[in-house]
């Protein structure tokens, strides 16, 4: 039975996803849906583009994920088909990709140009309904994904350019805030393995962590480490750092939104804040 | 297998749906059951009424739309059920159905007035679980619409009344602003076919939109065809106009509420700010 | 076939209910999973273990319910397992079933500590997805509860203290606001058979409700009994007393917040406010 996963910056106030389910059910009456993610957003490609990264593994092999972050919908940008990791993928052709090829590589990229497949009127502004959910629901009855148009070169796909942290020369990592989830907690795209690294030939885990140069932390391992009220920094379910308020919420006390940057530093001396 | 759709104004924040839910498992556990929309405002029955009228067609024929928007919860209203271009539809009766019977038709309507379907405790507040979900699950499960109760002419359910855009005397189209979406979009009921109509004698589709005299437009293809934060008409997704931003919140915008007049008139001349 | 219902604080903008049925599904493929309700407010135990109690009952005997409020993840909290009235229970023992014990009673607790059912690697901050949905998964498909770890003695999971309202000397009968809903509805703990008890010897159901002073009323009988606008006692679907506002938010006309007091008591004479 295969199934389906939807990742959408549509919010659950509409019937837009609803509709999406049905156009998926009419043709593939036996696909199971599944509602990843629709609170990406408008429009922003890599929250979303850092969300499915590190969703998607959690999800059986075989799994199509249908990803629809949109802006450019009724215009020029291609509609594309990829594998990673024994996972397919259908989104527009906007960056959606970026991270998933970057840690699992893609193979199989197709343009998704068979009209045939699509709803016969295409709207100007829901591609997801037209064109998206007819195809996943091809695939899902095991159509093949050679019929949906052709290969293209994964070098041929857009790509979001300077999504990952950045070593700076004064030794810094500096990161961005990509999500910021229903707790107020700040996600950043700083690899747990990245902190690693830095603290290597560190024998205690020290280092100053900026959001507009307001905090300085240690690596919590529990939200309940902290005082209810008190900010902290922990490596969240993604492995990558989080700022978080233990019981509150960290973009409120921060004034923080998604796109912010995060600099991390090793302090100079053993034993100033650290635990160990 | 039999599905049910659900159209609620019951938010998603509440065990309510899925209290619904667990009622229709409990008699039909294997009917699938599909959030259809559970953003109406609340108690807006016009709202429903548009949007079930353009997103019903995208299920499969035979799926049962389950719709509770129900202000009169508790009261003298009466639970109806109906039939309408192979689907089946239950709801309060207080005009939900009015445009898919303007558009579709309804047949074999009737009063849902078999309490032993029902559960045997009626609540004051939510009939969604108390008579809809298990009405919902009995039909699910095959069983016989004429049991529920007694047949009445279609002309004797409740009709929303005005809920049309209005050709005035003066050539201006007036419709009303019947949904405004997650990104913002202001959702009319001004169909596209109306504006075909009204520019058939003209060559090209210049008109002037107004939303409390503040915008004068054509018609866009693509959300994209206007530069970002740029307000542009477009055809939606129900296929009426929509007034939208380019990555933005036309809501915001012009400060619209649902209900909003929109009025569309012919520009007297050509090549003032159309583009054919 | 294995019903899971999902109760959480997790909103439903981020993917934590979407991977976590990922998880299920990777385990269970034939797992039917429900959203019973992702809006409880962060971290509110109390809420969620008062929407459990009346939400449960209404889903199939056998089904699993898997409650994450979880304040404490990543700390020394445990994890256990519950039967009550047929249904299964997974949840931390944070007090989040203190209202089915009350209610139901609760049978073969057992601590959950066999890492061998969990994820590989257990992240600090999500263990709904590491640990219970995994555990969640075994159980859908026919693990032996026995293998989750030690039976423990009901009495030494945590409970919450003085939840249910208190019968006060003065013969008010003080309760609390434990949820409000999308309506803006106040619902509170106190039950309709303990206002019964109240009034037994009173031949009409007189009496006075307070939130801050700020209200009287009689109970009514449906929503449309008050005018639009118009506050109203009404018992609502859990059973318990509920303050409402005809189209209208209670919420806000009260200024009132989950757990604030609400006060009954009985009038002193007949025919003041009463109806009958």
């Amino acid at each position: 039975m295969a199934i389906i996963s939807l990742m959408t910056d549509f919010g659950q106030q509409d019937e837009y996803v609803g509709v999406m389910k049905g156009v998926i059910m009419t043709t593939a009456p036996d696909a199971r849906i599944v509602d990843l993610c629709h609170g990406i957003e408008p429009q922003n490609i890599v929250q979303a583009a850092f969300m499915i990264e590190t969703a998607f593994p959690y999800f059986p092999p075989g799994t199509l994920h249908l990803l629809v972050v949109d802006p450019g919908v009724g215009g020029k940008r291609r509609i594309i088909y990829a594998e990673a990791g024994g996972h397919l993928f259908l989104c527009p052709d906007n960056g959606l990709l970026t991270r998933v090829e970057q840690t699992t590589g893609l193979t199989r990229v197709r343009q998704v140009t068979n009209r045939r497949i699509f709803k016969p009127h295409l709207s100007a502004t829901f591609h997801g309904r037209d064109i998206l959910a007819p195809v996943a629901a091809f695939i899902a009855r095991g159509g093949d994904p050679a019929r949906l148009g052709d290969e293209i070169a994964t070098a041929a796909i857009v790509r979001l350019e300077g999504v990952g942290p950045q070593l700076r020369p004064d030794g810094r990592l500096t990161g961005q805030i990509v999500s910021i989830d229903h707790f107020g907690n700040l996600i950043t795209n700083i690899g747990s393995n990245q902190l690693e690294t830095m603290m290597a030939d560190h024998p205690a885990p020290l280092f100053q962590i900026d959001i507009g140069g307001q905090l300085t932390t240690r690596l919590h391992l529990a939200y309940e480490e902290a005082s209810p009220g008190e900010a902290l920094a922990i490596i969240g379910s993604r492995q990558t750092l989080e700022i978080a308020v233990n019981q509150g919420r960290a973009c409120d006390r921060y004034e923080a939104a998604i796109g912010c940057e995060v600099n991390v530093r090793r302090l100079p001396g053993a034993g100033l804040t650290g635990q160990g």
